[in-house]
């Protein structure tokens, strides 16, 4: 039988209130005696506190799930930061896991959430589409942040970004100044999240009478080690004064190459990022990028879902933030 | 009363260990009808796994806490996400909080593990001294990575980096440069984690036999901004040609200040780093820095406390890495 404050609180002769404020560190009108009283007695029988129990029969865990791709992308470190830190105002722990972008592992990570009994997911961006039937056989509230996402029952709400006009900003201030040869660099080509952008990009070009050229355009992946190797067969292959990257980290590598072959930033190149991650202003030229708000959407977000859990009956409405471009040196 | 997987096999006509294997995604080999027999009947009954009852019994809850100061400071970006991984192989999920550097936010954060029964805790770097009567009345495993702790009953082991080892190797690379006049800069001046790497940098200058200038010497934050404030004070104050930085963010800050001063790197000023963060070759002057294997000593600290979960017994020593210096460009 597991030992409670009640024991502890016996033996010592003191109140329950009284070991419960030495176990939880709200001591400080506590005489010493007694708080050592308590604290030697918490050790000698062991005692853990009881809230797994208390969970059980309120059926909260004051946890809350998120999945991302891959916490080393300093996007998804950020994001992360920022629910952690709306979620512990609000008197949530987070419980973070990296899907690698992978349908299978994000499955898995969910439903282990399921038994961990989080009171709520939040999934960011990925390319996968998530598994909804498990989603509805959990039956916990989820709140998706630039992703689709099936029919499920309990969707509190979706936060996404204006990628298109994002990328349409972009896009036109490379046009602005003075750029028609403009290479795109993105994700996954068939997924919503890059033809999104690639429509806002074209459309920007179209609005100036620039012909779309797609000897210009390299999808794949959001890691830098592809905004590297997509510049340099681009340098290859064809003609540009500027490129257009999806993300922060595709710019990162595209400027790396741009260095290694001997062009300057800007002056040879322009390079435009997308996402405004912190790094972006510390570069060794400080880095042109769309702010897509990071932290603000994260809290957003999180706040959506724990106002959600407080009260299951409020409408909560699709949230769409919108970016806008950040020019400093590398355009 | 919480429905069982058993309720659920009685409803739908099948076995429990058909259930599971639908619940689980384990489901291969059963048939369509059944598979959707079972997903309707736990939506509609509202079943959730019942591994938090499990672990009530167990006393396992195979959560692991890791407290860093910072996720969003890439060296324990890269931690968490090593440590994360090297516990899902071994079947635990972690969580993950952020100190700030400061005791009563982590002694909270201590106290939450409890609350939340974690099996273990990993207490990544810090300034700060943990709560040891607190860890004491928590009776949770901890492992330690590079910080002070006092006695502890039950610490399993202490995984260190040998920071003396790689501040004097750092600094004889400068050295070995024709470097005499080297600036140093680290965290808070009074810790531990900055007085050992001085104690490096000073033995040496000492065995070069050049003299050690305390106005050469910044002490205050890890931060990038301390970086950057620090080097733009040394240049108004003092001559110098070389810094060595006791972290890569560091470094990153004073790259930014030299730039602005139109110094050149290495030219007019090498800097060298430490850590070597996955950012390190990636800036536009790829980093000199001192690797620690971020990765392998998280797996290393991670491994020792999920080993020492499964048998108690086993006998940890503490572990010492070794870290050297990568030479890049900026040296």
């Amino acid at each position: 039988m597991a030992v409670t404050i009640k024991d502890i609180a016996r033996l010592a002769g003191v109140s329950t209130a009284t070991v419960s404020k030495v176990l939880n560190r709200k001591d400080s009108v506590i005489g010493e005696e007694t708080r050592q009283k308590v604290l030697s007695l918490a050790r000698e029988l062991n005692y853990t506190p009881n809230s797994l129990a208390r969970s059980l029969v309120t059926r909260k865990s004051h946890v809350i799930g998120i999945i991302v791709p891959d916490i080393l992308n300093p996007y998804f470190t950020e994001l992360v930061r920022a629910c952690d830190d709306a979620a512990r105002l609000r008197g949530y722990t987070t419980l973070v896991c990296n899907s690698e972008g992978i349908a299978e592992i994000e499955t898995a990570h969910l439903a282990s959430f399921g038994g961990h009994r989080v009171d709520g997911i939040l999934l960011a961006a990925s390319d996968v589409i998530p598994d909804t039937e498990l989603l509805d056989a959990l039956c916990i509230p989820v709140v998706c942040m630039d992703r689709e996402i099936g029919p499920v029952a309990r969707l509190v709400t979706t936060v996404d970004t204006d990628y298109r006009s994002g990328a349409f900003q972009a896009t036109r201030h490379l046009i602005e100044k003075g750029h028609t040869r403009i290479a795109f660099l993105s994700g996954a080509p068939h997924r919503s999240n890059t033809q999104i952008r690639l429509s806002g990009y074209k459309d920007a070009l179209a609005q100036a009478g620039i012909a779309f050229d797609p000897e210009l355009i390299r999808c794949k992946e959001f890691q830098h080690r592809f905004g590297h190797q997509a510049t340099l067969d681009l340098l290859k292959r064809t003609d540009f004064t500027a490129i257009c990257c999806m993300n922060d980290m595709l710019a990162i590598g595209a400027m790396v190459a741009l260095r290694e072959r001997g062009r300057r930033v800007p002056e040879d190149c322009a390079v435009i990022g997308f996402d405004n991650i912190y790094l972006s202003p510390l570069l060794e030229h400080p880095l042109s990028t769309v702010d897509r708000r990071i932290a603000h959407s994260a809290r957003v977000a999180t706040t959506a879902l724990i106002d959600f859990l407080d009260d299951p009956n409020r409408k909560v409405e699709a949230i769409t933030i919108m970016p806008t471009v950040v020019s400093r040196t590398t355009t």
